[in-house]
């Protein structure tokens, strides 16, 4: 890939992401923060507020899933394909707590066909890291962005 | 197990269930009601709503997942062990929309040492399979009700 | 579905099990055995090894994994679409050693598009739950019986 | 870490994965070769035989799991505390054919209290990559190695 080309691509990654966000009212209501999209990647943040904790004092694990899905689901879609998620998991390595500053980062292990692999990882403000995350993606028919939006971009 | 036992089980369950639930403000502000427990088993109820929608107009994963994790905590924590999740997994089958009523049913698969295994199905009004959860737990020391608290019963 | 389309649904899976089995030179070398197949199902068995068992002296999970996986195989390819896996997970609940006989059940938990989820459970001779084993299945392009072979049948 | 101590958990974990290897008939069967042992990490290799190929003419799923789970294996007990498997998830993500020569490089993600988490990349000999493996670990009681096995080395 030359100099241009690899621009263009993290130029239509950055569009892909900023539309997809914009739509999404889930990843917007959690508070979830777009910090950073290149093709197959993402990074993104959320506080873990007073409602996300559950009965043991902890930020409720659907809570954790929900920002490192809101990371798998901006880097997968970084092509202009429509891309949803078949499966995911989640492993718990420490607990977060009210007031945690955590960060997801999304990284691409393989696309290949519709389907793709991409790995997580939660860390908090400590750069501890609270769980890690794997996701299945399935690219569907469509666009994410119409011929017309690219022109006016 | 004689029926006086198994009635006692029942009644824990319940205690467990009821008291998880009050302290849990996570599962409480996702509107997720808490229908049914017994040993190793739960049935809880979630309404999609609208900030629950991401860019592709179909229920979060994460909020998907939330109701699931739900249903998995309040099953595995029905013998007054405290018992958290190891890790988890979710497999989406068809997607949920705004104003979808869900139900999430939790059966266990296994128990035994400090680990055990749970399968959450999510379906929503009607009876359509949404996705397929399945949960790791792991107990951890101490008792969720004390037993002043069992005794006051 | 009435009777008829029943029978030849039920007909169809059978000889695509059984081709496969046929095919499967990994499957034959296990010393597994296809014991029943119908749309969606599977039962297959196999005997602990000597050479199947680890360093902690239980069957070897890749084993375990073998089995539940080749259950999988046949219930996924029922339908005369080859269909290969895009993933799986396993959890072990109990150990098997040297001389068990396992049983692996697999049913269908959903199937659409070209995706499919599947659960196995592997069970001991004295039918205790040893393992469960969840399945992704992604279906190909072409056949696994031609025309030709279904009309010889 | 000193270099005193490095190089004492590098030994220990060397013998650990060594003694292992002894005792494993499964991992010894399969023709898996360990190449690298080190606190948390492994790197083992197997050729794809015959035996290995299934009905679709590729590497059965079951013996892509085996050698990702022996690299997991010899990983999770290089620190001398016998160390099983909870659980694990693996995906593909190109086939594998009769003749490859197949690594699989496990590295630990995270290790505490008594569980841990490892992820595992299978590559052929072009450096493609084939499947991705996580595993769960349990460390459960005694020792690999006697005090008096250390002693004696």
């Amino acid at each position: 890939m030359n100099e241009g080309t690899k621009n263009d691509a993290l130029h239509l990654a950055q569009l892909c992401a900023k539309e997809l966000y914009q739509r999404d009212a889930a990843t917007q209501h959690l508070g979830i923060e777009l910090l950073h999209s290149a093709p197959g990647e993402s990074l993104v943040k959320m506080m873990v507020k007073d409602y996300m904790v559950q009965g043991h004092k902890t930020c409720h694990g659907g809570y954790l899933f929900a920002l490192a899905d809101s990371a798998f689901a901006f880097a997968c879609n970084t092509y202009n394909k429509p891309t949803v998620a078949l499966g995911c998991s989640i492993d718990y390595v420490a607990p977060a707590f009210e007031g945690d500053e955590l960060a997801a980062k999304c990284i691409e292990k393989s696309r290949g066909g519709r389907t793709g692999n991409y790995d997580v990882e939660i860390r908090n403000q400590k750069d501890q890291l609270i769980a890690i995350f794997h996701g299945k993606s399935y690219q569907v028919k469509g666009e994410i962005l119409s011929q017309e939006m690219l022109k006016n971009d």
